[in-house]
Order: structure tokens, then sequence, then C-alpha cells
């Protein structure tokens, strides 16, 4: 049988989401808590590979096991076995065949800027610290332009492996909430560091660095270095994946 | 001259505010910080005691040197000899014979109780975790006994060298934000462990191992051992002292 979890966790302490050897990552310390609890090496499948510092309220992954454990019970059962910032939220049967990657339909990540000329340390595991202040409405306009299904080549770290570059945002929501600017946005699949990189351009535009207008020109250049930096990852939040 | 610190900090890596021998605390840091500086020895006099794993958001302090740094820039220049996890917001003159702790008029704190049945792990920091379901209401009648002046000796902990235990409470405000609920508290000054004794009876109360009538039952025994638990010091914020 095949088990879907739904994960929430803090990457501050964590070298991201995938396994690596010497290195603690979120993917290897939930498979050693599925280990204690069943006394048998599992293999957990994650749907996003979560970079080093970035967070997840809604991150999933399966593992086939067949176990008589209930499934409104697994996750206590497994977070016994869990430090404090990995907690499993939600456990649930799926089909032999469900593949928790190729199979979302759609992914919501939340980018948090922290916008005050001096930091609050409560948020600074959480938010990209940015003391000029941001034009919303310049980073609304710019963000219009990237809705719909583009090549986001430009929006792609250098490196990366993807087939194509091809990808659809649905929405892109951004308000600021007291002293913090929230992006929310939500696309059928993200391009390595897609999310971070919208979020560098986007605080360019807030901060006048770029003029609105420019963020069209970037998306059509396809060109990596028109775009503006890719913003650290502690301000990112994996939200929710569905299915 | 006498210079007045308005002071930030998530505690969850300190023993607490107070200096101490082999310990990692806030005043020692800041005393570090002034001293890398203005590069000789300066005392930093605080507000508040805060403990082991509380936080603040406006701690103060006082420390006296004549320095020629504009009062706008302090903060910045002393943030830079600091951790991540500490910032001074805020600088300004005091007169000579200001003093921090006797000189406040009130304080605010705020006790943050996350409440559903698995823990959020960006919260493990910042709020108790109580996944039984807490009732609003009861818990806003209860409060309203605690309210004005009253020999507060039931929710001192043992030990405490305070000269009198009688304290005045203006305000308890009690509100769900999400799967959070806040308890803000504002008085004249806690004793030790006031806020997290009232916040860990007021759980009691919210999940019916005391009925709300009881709270001016205990208030009127004297008695610490009739009070709830002592809730933990993650949950706990010194949000503001006013002079």
């Amino acid at each position: 049988m095949k088990t879907l979890l739904t994960i929430s966790y803090n990457g501050t302490n964590y070298s991201g989401w995938q396994k690596q050897q010497n290195s603690l990552t979120i993917q290897a310390q939930i498979e050693q808590a599925l280990e204690k609890l069943f006394a048998r090496s599992i293999e957990l499948r994650g749907a996003s590979r979560t970079d080093a510092g970035v967070h997840a309220l809604g991150q999933r992954g399966v593992f086939v096991h067949n176990h008589t454990i209930p499934h409104d019970n697994l996750p206590l059962a497994i977070n016994n076995f869990l430090p404090q910032d990995i907690r499993i939220l939600k456990s649930e049967l799926v089909a032999e065949d469900f593949h928790p990657q190729y199979e979302a339909k759609n992914k919501t990540y939340k980018y948090r800027i922290y916008n005050k000329r001096i930091m609050n340390p409560l948020e600074h595991q959480f938010a990209w610290h940015l003391n000029a202040s941001l034009n919303l409405e310049l980073m609304k306009k710019a963000s219009q332009f990237l809705i719909g299904t583009h090549d986001f080549n430009a929006f792609c770290a250098a490196g990366a492996t993807a087939k194509t570059t091809i990808r659809t945002i649905n929405w892109i929501k951004i308000n600021k909430i007291g002293d913090i600017v929230e992006i929310d946005i939500n696309g059928n699949g993200f391009l390595y560091n897609m999310v971070r990189i919208i979020a560098g351009t986007l605080a360019y535009v807030g901060y006048g660095k770029l003029k609105f207008l420019e963020v069209s020109e970037i998306l059509k250049s396809l060109d990596r270095t028109k775009a503006g930096i890719t913003a650290p990852p502690e301000g990112l939040i994996l939200i929710e994946i569905n299915y």
C-alpha cells in the first residue's frame, strides 16, 4: 500500500529536502523516523525539492509499506520520532501508481519580506529583510506580466536541468500584513529558484531599481542575467500542493 | 549621559536576560557589542529580567557613556556587533536619574498558545502547543477576576523575593488569530512567572480542568499550589514597557 503524507517544517537547520551524504536533510530525518516506527528501511519520495533554509507548511511525500496504523493516528506516531522543527500533519491512502511530483495540479508558495528599517529578530528565520520601502502597486503591476503560460527561462537558475522552461502561473497576490510584504504565487510547477528570482525581481521593482514595464521585457528576453537577484531562502514557504 | 535602548530578541538560544557565568545571555551579548563599539566596558541595566526562552519586542535598557553617535544611527551601530536574534530598535537620551525598572508605568506581555492537534513547526519557538480545544469565552470570564489591584501571591513562583505581591492588572485581552490563542496582559508590574502562571491557569479554564469561578477563589487563596501550571517560556513575549 502507498501512503501520502502532508509535511511541514522549519527549514532553517537543514540542507534542504533531498537526502545527501554528510548533510542533515528533511527527507533523511523522516526516513529515519519511518525506519524507527516500522523497523525497516523505507524510502520517502517528495513532491518538491525545497532548498536549504526554505520552509514548508504543505510539502507532500509518499512511501510504500503495508502497515496497519490508522491514517488518523499515523502522523502522531511518526512525529514521536521527529525533531520539533518537522511535523507530519496528515496521512492518507493513495493508489499504487500515484506519483507525488508528476500528478501535482498546482502548487502555492509564499515569499515574505520584512520591510522596515531594522529587522524583527523573531522573523529573521522566516523573512527577507529589506529596509528600502516597497511600492506594492508597482509590484502588483509588474507581477501581472508573469501570469499565464510563458517560457520562464529568465527566471530559472543557471544549470537547472528541466526538460522545458515553459510553466503556467495561475495567480500572484501581493499584500502587506503589518511590516511584512507577502507574495503568494500559484502555478502548475516551478523551475529551480523560480519563486525566489520572481521575488527578487518584484522587490527590485518595489524599490525602484527596475521599472514595472521592464519585467515584461525581462520575461521575453529569456535571459537570467536581466532579472533581479535570487531572494534568500529564509523568506520562502511551500504552502500547498494540490492534486 | 544616559542612553535608553529599546531592544527586541528571540530568546530561544539564551539563558534569559540577566548576565550569569558560563551562560549565553541577552544582557551579556549587548554589553559585549557596546564594548566593541565604544572600546570600553559598559554596564547595561535592563527594565525586565526575562527568563530563558522568553522573547521581547520592547525590552528596555540603559547605559551611561558620553558618546557622540546620533540616536537615529546608534541602533544600527550596535546591531553590527550583535547576532541576528537580538536587535536594538531605538535609542534615546534620558535624564541622569532615569531608572528603567522603577519608572515603568506599565508593561504589556503577550502569551501565545498554538491550539490545534498537531504543532506547526514554524511556531514551536514562539508558542505553547495545546491540542485540547480552548473555550475562549470561559477564559475571558475567568480573566476578569484578575483585573484590578490584588495580592497575586497565588500567581507568583515559590522562592520569589519581591517586597510585596500586590500588583495591578489594567487589562487582559484574549483573541484567536488563525490557530493561535493570544492572551495580552497589561499591568503596573509582574511577579516572577506571574504571566506564565496566569496563562497556565486560564488554559486550565479553557479546556475544562478548572471552572471559571474557581479563578476567583484561587486569587483569594494566595496559594500558588491552587493555580494552574506555569506555561512554558516559548509562548511569552515582552511587548512593551511604558514610562
